[in-house]
């Protein structure tokens, strides 16, 4: 029934019949795909909802990315501009509201190839940084779109260190308005997506300045283009910043401002307002916005970071079990490539990160849940660790599925390298995901920081947030596993876990108070210990996530077979980091040699178990063949045929005038000499 | 001096004066660039000629890169070909010849970016596997371009197991000829270079069968498209593969073969004839075959993967010098952000293994050559050990630079992301290494087959090749070390690599011994071990790098300075791998706790050290600004003003008719409202 269900989905087989190869693959799933899909939905009637907006969404032929691997940047940037209008139309025809339970699905369906996202990030800061008469005045215009938002914070020479920003906004008593100034080049506004090409206004981010004095940084509503002719206002320069890694559909850009001027009412003034007289009034608390930044690095992991991955496994493990290569027994057939052990250690620590990273989305966002509603009755005390494990885990989450997506490529070969597998497309964007929105190593570094403070706090027996509390654990001295079975509890391994997040986190503290000590400023001897420090954050979420999926398999229900695969999972992705990171266990003996060992031997054997359910596990995620857009991945697994429709339509197919300019003069001595 | 030289050479720097924050690291050198890039060429008479060539490249405006990242792939290849041909009448006008001492230069300076590269692959298989007669009928041919050549062994279905292809070529005793055909479409070729769009010919690799018998693989010699107007010739269809990660410059085609009739003369005989009646005859050793493979794993290295990682590490290290983020101290300007210990800990172990592998490549040069020597006198000896180090050190170099390439990439935020850098574009190049020319993970399990082997053989007294005689070695139980001093002797770490060689060499064969004595069958067991072979084939080839890189700064000039700061890098390539790989070292309690501590301090002060000479140790690679094709790399750091000049020439600036279709409609009903 189930799999009756997910092969009329995948509208994109075209060829028909399943590869017998992969359909023999489906017959022993040891649980139930569809309750698993429902699983990850948050429920069969999310699962619902769901698969309804991917249809609509994948059956509109505007839709089509079936041409995306053969456009140009300038045609992806169209495409995106003409998505992005429709699905205005097709919201409107569907009934799908901003606020309805569809609106979470469409940009999934969309696979994020559209235009505008940037002006919903104008209208959010609007909302939480501008006054309600700016809200009442720009929040309508921006919803009908009678004008297109973007962003300006990042400068060509700033990105991360906001403080450090270079552009001005000088107010001028006499006129009542601000005069904006980028005044070096590295201070012109770099990455605005939407800005290059589509934005009719933005929200410039300046160093406000009132009569001589320098209040910081402040957002400033500027209009860049005329709504007559989309020609660019006085005093602006704007463009396109070129060609990326990826991103081709978005008109990332760049903004130059020459004293453009605008009313003081532009300035988002929740939190600050300048008076006719120019007298700077601060009002309310500005955690808010710390808590914005929680909130945009927590939304994009699902979307922008567990998806891709998802993708990933999906095409490599179905291409896997088709792909066949050598032979594993003389005189047999050639073996399915998922059958070498190899293939398996590629892979399948991948799909158990998905599975391991899906279940820390959700105890993220409880949490980010939890602390709205407290921040609603302005308890702002789980801000900090919320911050710290919103970056922690960011960082985390996009490094890993960015090195899995590379892993599923290369695992591919040759057909991995090519554009129509999908995977290429997949990882340059993930890419990206390691950079924006905080880079990784500073955002790691913000949560070392508060690890940092907390174990001082913590040992000296003050509270400590709830994440955070096992810092100040009694250390258990040796691991107390017997057998390689013992490996498969997970008691033994999470306290392993959280035993080198606790050493590491306290031994970096020691090292930076004793540079302290022994004369070393403060500053530099947090620098010489920032490569310790990236560790003990990494450890920290490592040991958070382990944690988290070993508690999430014991709620599951133990029918359909599903609690007993996820445990398979849960026991992989944990000893897949020990066996990975082997010297962090090691090291002081609270790991023996011998134990390791027995690491090694648990962590391979649940390769071999956890093969045989790979396609099923994958299939869970339940892409249609559209979305995954990848001729190695479809459910029907005709890789070969499909690779070789699809090249033949690639404009590399038609003619060139390379043959008249150059082949032909070349070879033209020979001509009918041979 | 050096620096007049260096300075004069990058005439891609249009902007002028070099931009102080540069400039200033240059001032310090502690050794001279001049005398280490001599060093790095071979010669100083070298440099002289590599310049030499790479000014009558890089001044000729045919040959120019400047549009590159603009251009779509139909551009690209039709650059490539127009290069290509282009490439002989420079060649003719300078006097370079294929034997001269500039060939070698040429496609350096070319950045690889020409067509008929597997011209040269069609005319060395015919030099090696053809008789005398196909050899002067064909090559003459092939030199004179009176037929451009490609090279048909990958299938669809089929990559680096040769035996499995399915192309199939029967003997027609008849008509005196063979009848090629691919008979399924996993048979068909796919992938082969300049096939797509160019080649007239190529050689086709294909299961011989006479009378019905099967006879394995061998090549024949297809023409596939007309000599008159380039039409497909009768039988054949091929095409282009379409879009790839990288090589848009290059038409890599596919191939379905129909009732293709060639004479019996077309099959390359050197080795095996088919005679008129049919009978199949043997001739000759067909080892020079494995060496040929073996030579072209060793020679890509060179110019595919050091090149690629130098170029980024030049990239990077010049932009994290110009980049200033955030403060180091409070009160002080922003840090250049190569002073943050965590951006040294990216970087700076990328250079270190530059130079290490660039020492490794010529270790195996030598060894080749020697190899080489030896065949000629027909001593095959050296086959079995070339061809290990040869496979092991293609997959770990390939993989070691990809990855530091993708490092240099991250390092450098959202500049890096930008096609503008240059560094998406050596990423997604280099990253092919790993996959062609035999699939990495296939090459380090032969590495590890010829390990298990030499083991087994050491370990009962049998002698074994030079490189593999330590595996016999008597193993010190504790690492000697007592400080962290101790740390930066050579003997230290490079016996602390062979321990771990050897244990996981060891180790592995144990597993193996027992697995087949408790009954499990022999290939089973080979499976079964296959994740710890590949540890045991990596940890081989890194012990000998270690090792070459240490005896080769042993043997460097004291003067100058080059010998201490290439003992500093030989410290860091060696202690960056311990501190990443620390389990490997702390298993068995060779190294202890505190030991892996010293290791830490030795290697985090080796960053701060060779921090400062950073800036110099990329100048030395010498590449131009043209070769790097950079914006945030080019030797004048004036990375701003690059990025914004070449992103307005963007074709993503042009006129969009994305305006008056979607974006003039959507907001017309606002006109003049707001």
């Amino acid at each position: 029934m189930a799999l009756l269900e997910t092969s009329k989905r995948s509208q994109g087989s075209v060829l028909g019949s399943v590869n017998p190869d992969l359909a023999s693959e489906r017959q022993t799933a040891s649980f139930s795909v569809e309750k698993l899909t429902a699983l990850l939905d948050g429920g069969a009637e999310q699962t619902r909802i769901r698969r309804a907006v991917v249809e609509a969404i994948q059956s509109d032929p505007v839709f089509s990315r079936e041409y995306q691997y053969f456009e140009t940047q300038n045609e992806r940037y169209e495409a995106a501009v003409r998505k992005a209008v429709h699905l205005q139309k097709k919201m409107h025809e569907m009934g799908w509201t901003e606020n309805g339970p569809e609106y979470k699905y469409i940009y999934r369906a969309l696979s994020g190839d559209v235009a505008f996202l940037l002006h919903r990030v104008f209208m959010r800061s609007i909302s939480v940084l501008g006054s309600d008469k700016q809200i009442a005045k720009w929040i309508p215009l921006a919803t009908q779109h009678r004008l297109i938002g973007s962003y300006a914070q990042t400068e060509l020479g700033h990105g991360t260190y906001l403080q450090g920003l270079e552009t001005t906004a000088v107010f001028d008593t006499a006129t009542q308005e601000f005069i904006l100034n980028t005044p070096k080049i590295s201070a012109m506004k770099w990455w605005p997506g939407d800005m290059g090409r589509s934005a009719t206004h933005t929200v410039v981010f300046a160093q406000l300045y009132i009569h001589g004095k320098c209040y910081g940084i402040h957002p400033f509503i500027v209009q860049i283009r005329s709504l007559q002719d989309h020609s660019l206002c006085p005093g602006i320069s704007a463009g396109d910043i070129g060609p990326k890694m990826n991103f081709e559909h978005t008109d990332n850009g760049y903004l130059l401002l020459k004293d453009v001027r605008v009313p003081r009412e532009n300035m988002l003034s929740k939190f600050c307002e300048v008076r006719p007289d120019g007298t700077y009034v601060r009002q309310g608390s500005q955690k808010i916005n710390y808590f914005t930044m929680t909130a945009v690095r927590i939304s994009l992991i699902s979307d922008e970071v567990l998806t891709p991955l998802m993708k990933a496994c999906t095409i490599a493990t179905r291409y896997s079990v088709v792909r066949r290569q050598s032979k594993l027994k003389p005189g047999e057939q050639e073996a399915k490539i998922l059958d070498y052990q190899t293939q398996q250690e590629k892979l399948l620590p991948q799909l158990a990160a998905a599975y391991a990273f899906h279940f820390t989305n959700d105890y993220l966002q409880e949490l980010f849940n939890r602390g709205y509603r407290e921040i609603q009755k302005k308890n702002f005390d789980m801000l900090p660790e919320l911050h710290a494990l919103s970056s922690g885990f960011k960082a985390v989450i996009t490094q890993h599925c960015t090195a899995g997506v590379e892993i599923c490529l290369r695992a591919c070969g040759g057909h991995g390298y090519s554009l129509l597998s999908g995977l290429p497309s997949l990882y340059t964007k993930i890419l990206a995901s390691c950079i924006y929105e905080g880079e990784n190593t500073i955002l790691l570094l913000q949560t070392a920081r508060f690890l940092i403070k907390c174990f001082m706090a913590a040992s000296a027996g003050q509270p400590v947030p709830p994440s955070v509390t096992y810092l100040a654990a009694v250390k258990h001295r040796k691991c107390p596993a017997k057998n390689k079975l013992d490996f498969l509890s997970p008691d033994i391994y999470t306290e392993a876990y959280q035993h080198v997040a606790i050493r590491l986190t306290s031994s970096t503290a020691a090292k930076l108070q004793d540079l302290i000590q022994s004369g070393v400023k403060k500053h530099d001897a947090w620098n010489q210990c920032t490569v310790q420090l990236v560790q003990a954050a990494k450890a920290h979420c490592h040991y958070i996530a382990v944690k988290n999926f070993a508690e999430t398999v014991e709620k599951l229900e133990t029918k359909a077979g599903i609690q007993k695969i996820m445990k398979h999972l849960c026991d992989l992705f944990a000893l897949h980091g020990i066996f990975s990171n082997s010297g962090a266990f090691l090291h002081d003996g609270y790991t023996s040699a011998a134990q390791m060992d027995m690491v090694t031997a648990s962590y391979l054997d649940l390769l071999a178990v956890i093969r045989k359910d790979a396609v099923p596990l994958v299939d869970a995620f339940d892409f249609t063949d559209q979305s995954l857009n990848s001729a190695l991945g479809s459910y029907d697994g005709q890789v070969y045929q499909r690779l070789y429709e699809w090249a033949q339509k690639s404009p590399t197919n038609q003619m060139s005038p390379a043959y008249e300019r150059y082949l032909k003069p070349l070879l033209h001595n020979t001509l009918s000499k041979l």
